[in-house]
């Protein structure tokens, strides 16, 4: 599908089908760390048209290695949108009916400020120059981009992961400029285990020789191997061990024996092998590292003398909280945590936990009753905020 | 405690407090790759003294990173023994009553043949030359080792995690010299998340500059950073979230605010890069690649026309099955899966899933229903074999 962006703000540049727009001048953006920066870019898509009235936005949050394009080609790999399946006419997530937005996050590398692009103070990549930034940052980030585009309301905020986390952030930093919040597959605050494995993935690349004390793009080189490492763990944390089970189980790679060597005698390896060089092509070496801390510092309650109710004190916003069986990543218990403190706050919040077996991807994939429950959600939200059906 | 080992046969070597002897000049050891050892060396710890008719003694199956150092002092990191807790006088294992063996395992570095050793044809380190050995090699080279020592039938052979492989291997190939056997949160077959979680630790072993195509030894190089992210990786999977939860959470490392940078902020990234650095003094890069490779290629009923029961046809041998609650590495299924085979040969077969939340390691840490589930086995088998209490 192509991107037919109806606001096509002046000043904004088209990047592939979707735009880029240079922010902070007459409003410095306030990073957690205590930076400002007076000159930042954010790069997004749009699908679908916005309404007369500006009603029936919706921004999609992406996930930690996820980008924009939502649903349009991805420029580097050629691939469909990563949500391609859920959004779309007469998807979940209906082009014909709603206005979606996905901002590339701040500290990504796909168009938005980030350490990969050029510091315009100094001519050269940020690199490790680069202020390390928090999910509060990035949902900062997106709110500029949404008064840009002058929508003061968000019909829905939606995302999974990562981007369940920013739409956390959203209801509980403008709970007014938001309707209705889908949180999937997240949590308030990411746990021990999850912040070892990024160290495990950072560790991995900083320990390339080739990430060059994170200067590798002024040098020249790229740290292919620690990025491959860091997917490869991480990627196995993204399924189930059911889901290996069924889709590999102990099958050989193109052979009938094992070999009694380290080539990649079975088909899980040679899979994970191959999710290590594909990711290297579409990704940012220190993006993976800012993006990984953004994940490891978020957590909600802190600031509330650790009680996540009082993040979402008297929140005005609809939420559908949504969480999958299989998920060892971002389990169950995790979500059910955002639901007590919600209901603590008497807040509008339903909450589904949907049977599969595909561990925490498993809100990228075919997922029939994630699909209706998302559907239901939206429509009856909708007919609550006035949308025409 | 210290060694005392009653049977000191001729010609055996002593290693620090143990032996090492030099075996397959008479009868070659053919592994399964095909490859004869016509001079192999196996290095060992013996505790407690050898019984006159040679029926108390127990073989102690060592895990992955694991070695001969049982119940004393590693001559590398002077710890004590990895499982102190339960070896030694009045112990589970106790030294007053058995005679207690445990042998480094062929393809390991504590002095067992494998790829750090010098091969004895070109006087250089075998690095990758060596072959690649199974647990099928590892328990017929720990079977050498008995046969040197004239003991016939083991009372009990005990190991967890790999060790435990090697226990279930040893009641397939040996039953006539196994009377008793505990295998303890282990597995009859590598699943294939076990096999990338193995996969990623290899690959950043090989991508480290230092690894040199496996010749570091020669070169003088150490691939201590790739060695350390392999550890890192491995390390979180022998936890579990609980325990992670419970242990370190969120909190900080020496400090009251996160500092907005790649330091260790977070405890658990200090513990973790702490494990890393020490698991570099103590291991060989190049071990690590053969050892994951023989518990990937386990797989006791593929060779049974993928029914495990027929492994165990018949056997006379006394098994003690045990997995922990919260072990996510070799889950409790897996255990029952063992014991499900061993039920459909009528074996002697008794099994216990302990309540634990500290995952796979619970084996090697305090959780005493543990030690009086392996106490009350051991008392049971020894009064029906005659062992004096």
């Amino acid at each position: 599908m192509t991107s037919q962006p109806v606001v096509t703000p002046a000043g904004s540049q088209p990047v592939d089908q979707g735009f880029s727009v240079e922010l902070g001048h007459e409003r410095p953006l306030r990073l957690d760390c205590g930076v400002e920066l007076d000159r930042f870019t954010m790069a997004y898509q749009t699908y679908g048209a916005l309404n007369a009235d500006k009603s029936n936005a919706i921004l999609i949050c992406h996930a930690l290695t996820g980008d924009q394009y939502v649903a349009s080609a991805h420029p580097t790999t050629g691939k469909a949108g990563w949500w391609e399946r859920i959004v779309g006419p007469g998807k979940p997530l209906d082009t014909d009916r709603y206005f979606l937005i996905c901002v590339n996050v701040l500290g990504g590398c796909m168009g938005s400020s980030g350490p990969k692009e050029i510091n315009p103070e100094t001519g050269k990549p940020w690199g490790l120059t680069f202020p390390v930034i928090t999910i509060a940052d990035m949902v900062r980030a997106q709110a500029r981009v949404l008064d840009y585009l002058s929508i003061e309301q968000l019909f829905a905020v939606i995302g999974g992961s990562m981007g369940g986390m920013q739409v956390l952030q959203w209801a509980h930093a403008y709970p007014e400029r938001v309707f209705a919040a889908v949180p999937i597959a997240a949590a308030a605050r990411h746990s021990a285990q999850n912040i070892a494995f990024h160290e495990v993935g950072r560790q991995a690349i900083t320990a390339d020789p080739n990430w060059q004390g994170g200067n590798y793009l002024e040098v020249g080189t790229v740290p292919r191997a620690g990025l491959a490492v860091a997917r490869m763990a991480a990627h196995i944390t993204y399924l189930s061990e059911p889901a290996l089970r069924r889709k590999f189980g102990r099958k050989l790679q193109d052979r009938n024996r094992v070999t009694y060597g380290f080539d990649a005698d079975f088909q899980v390896e040679s899979y994970l092998r191959h999710q290590g060089i594909t990711f290297v092509e579409r990704f940012d070496a220190n993006s993976y590292l800012y993006i990984t801390r953004a994940m490891d510092y978020f957590d909600l309650a802190a600031e509330h003398d650790d009680t996540l109710s009082l993040a979402f004190e008297k929140t005005p916003v609809r939420f559908c909280v949504i969480s999958f069986t299989s998920d060892w990543l971002f389990p169950t218990w995790e979500s059910r945590d955002i639901v007590r403190a919600l209901n603590a706050e008497a807040a509008n919040v339903s909450f589904v936990e949907i049977e599969s077996d595909k561990g925490h991807d498993a809100f990228l994939l075919e997922e029939p009753e994630f699909d209706r429950t998302l559907t239901g959600f939206l429509n009856g939200a909708a007919r609550r905020r006035g949308l025409p059906a």
